[in-house]
């Protein structure tokens, strides 16, 4: 019965009914009872859609910058759907949400999906449910989804993974912000874009990203960091292997591209630069390598949250975890060897079957 | 036979060689075979030692802190040892313990055992690699254990809550660094220590501290955002709260302190205040429940550790993740249903028990 009406739901979803898409992505944002039939029903119509993720701390431009993508590929004639993930709100929807609707309603049709998606306090569920919503995204038929999330954290990190494109968006300033990015952010980056690149010190945060991306991508520069003020000086041959680097299909070196997103400026070679990005990726086999990543990370974070249920439940049906805590404390036991004894029917059950 | 050697590592470490203490840390650091049984037969010996953390931004002055802490336990006949975690470093060992132990030397004997660990790339591997050297050290019967760790992100937070009392380094500055104690660490501190507190700006950051603290632990001020401006003003009353409150054994409020670690002026007031801390720990029950829970977390985390060692055997018995990925990728199936799949031997050999 239930079954029954999750299928309505993603048939209705992929007949193009925005109203089972948005139903679709609350479910699977709420966990809700029957979410992974339909995550797992809508998988297999998934696989066409071009996938790009933006990050880049607060005030760097982000939504403005994703507005404005947005409509460029609408004015294509492309449909567009986008998730806006918050990993440090712990709240869902709101005023965020809200403005972005009208926004997207100034576009005048639905063809502009935006929804937003906030942390819920679990480990790894941000990243699945961002998986998930473009899974239904994709499904529903849209071109292109862009994901966008706030800052450089882990959790950023593993949202933004879920795109095949990553975009980090860098505000010209003291050189501080691309200090930060060393922190995790760089290595993902596929495209870096210095936004309000009308402001003063934009030029210098370029060269500082393109030092980074040499470095980066230099195994010799970056072993060699005896020589760091050498490769400051080194720029030249830096800027020719990244010139050179778009006359191989099969090599993609990160790019710096400048952007005035409240204008419009540079939104064009933004979007040429994306498709460059999927064209290798295609004619590289990495969009199907990263697919395969993709899934496996996928497949384990599942097989963590599911089997954390289940030891849980046995800790219920033990007594609970505060009581073995009481005995740990007590020294009538230890933590090594609660986890022997708890863990023993899980070991039990697989070293007992036939096979 | 193994398990004969492990109690002999385990009595010798009891009866008090930092031979064999130094050995069960390298063990515990590294997993070696047998360090679970060590840590196991020293759990009942340990609950004597007072255990401080210790973190702060890089810069911030911990190892000067720490090393003048230290040598003031050891000048009142205490005995001390010290673990300095870094956890994003994967190495282990090398130059900075290598000054640690010189140091250490001078102060002319083993009382001061002092011992870096690195991340190694484990989910929680470094807080529970922590919680079990500090055991070892608390068995071994060192009177204070000092946990220094930098930064402020979740695995140091981990790592600090092994720590009976936190303590967060601040350096005089800009505001910039009390701003970022917001992102974690400022729910966790006991004491805010602002070192270097000769450096100008150092009178400001003790009162924006202060503020913080008081926006902490008054709810009303916290949701009451729209008046953050008229917070700032209030500050007389946040400071008769936190002059009042050593005066109830039963409440703490966080503590902010000046040291200038160089030249040890502040070591004297910073160690009366952890002890009045340990105290209010011991009035108020908290210590006894701090126990507890860190006994809960140790439970959970050596589980979660566990069971999904006993998930990729699974995995790899089944023909490896990658064999699942290539299907999922190949629309075969889905991650929701190779999860299902995986997991179900568990299931039922759970579900299928007696009793």
């Amino acid at each position: 019965m239930s079954r029954a009406v999750e299928s309505d739901l993603v048939e209705r979803l992929l007949d193009g009914e925005h109203r089972a898409l948005a139903r679709a992505i609350t479910k699977i944002e709420s966990q809700s009872p029957g979410y992974r039939d339909i995550v797992s029903e809508l998988h297999a119509h998934t696989g066409d859609a071009s996938v790009v993720g933006i990050t880049g701390s607060p005030g760097a431009g982000k939504s403005t910058l994703v507005d404005k993508l947005a409509k460029y590929y609408r004015d294509q004639g492309e449909t567009v759907g986008v998730i806006a993930v918050d990993p440090s709100s712990p709240y869902t929807g709101g005023a965020v949400l809200g403005d972005r609707i009208r926004m997207a309603s100034n576009v005048g049709d639905m063809d502009v999906f935006f929804r937003s998606m906030s942390a819920r306090g679990q480990l790894g569920g941000l990243s699945t449910a961002t998986a998930d919503a473009v899974k239904a995204l994709d499904a529903f038929g849209k071109d292109r989804i862009i994901i966008e999330t706030v800052g450089a954290g882990q959790n950023e990190v593993d949202v933004v993974k879920t795109a095949d494109t990553v975009v980090v968006l860098v505000q010209p300033g003291s050189g501080d912000d691309v200090q930060m990015l060393k922190a995790g952010i760089l290595e993902i980056g596929d495209l870096f874009v210095v936004n309000k690149a009308d402001m003063e010190g934009a030029s210098r945060t370029v060269a500082e990203l393109q030092e980074m991306i040499h470095l980066r991508d230099d195994p010799r520069a970056n072993l060699d960091t005896g020589h760091h003020g050498a490769d400051a000086f080194d720029d030249e041959s830096a800027d020719a292997e990244a010139s050179d680097a778009p006359d191989d299909p099969l090599v993609w070196t990160p790019q710096v591209l400048e952007t005035v997103a409240t204008t419009g400026e540079g939104i064009d070679e933004l979007v040429e630069t994306l498709d460059e990005h999927r064209d290798y990726l295609d004619a590289s086999g990495e969009l199907a390598e990263k697919a395969r990543k993709r899934a496996g990370e996928e497949i384990r974070q599942l097989l963590r949250s599911d089997v954390n249920r289940l030891l849980e439940a046995e800790l219920d049906r033990r007594g609970g975890v505060d009581e073995f805590a009481e005995a740990v404390v007590e020294k009538e036991t230890d933590p090594y060897a609660v986890a022997e004894d708890v863990l023993e029917p899980f070991r039990e059950c697989l070293d007992g079957r036939d096979d």
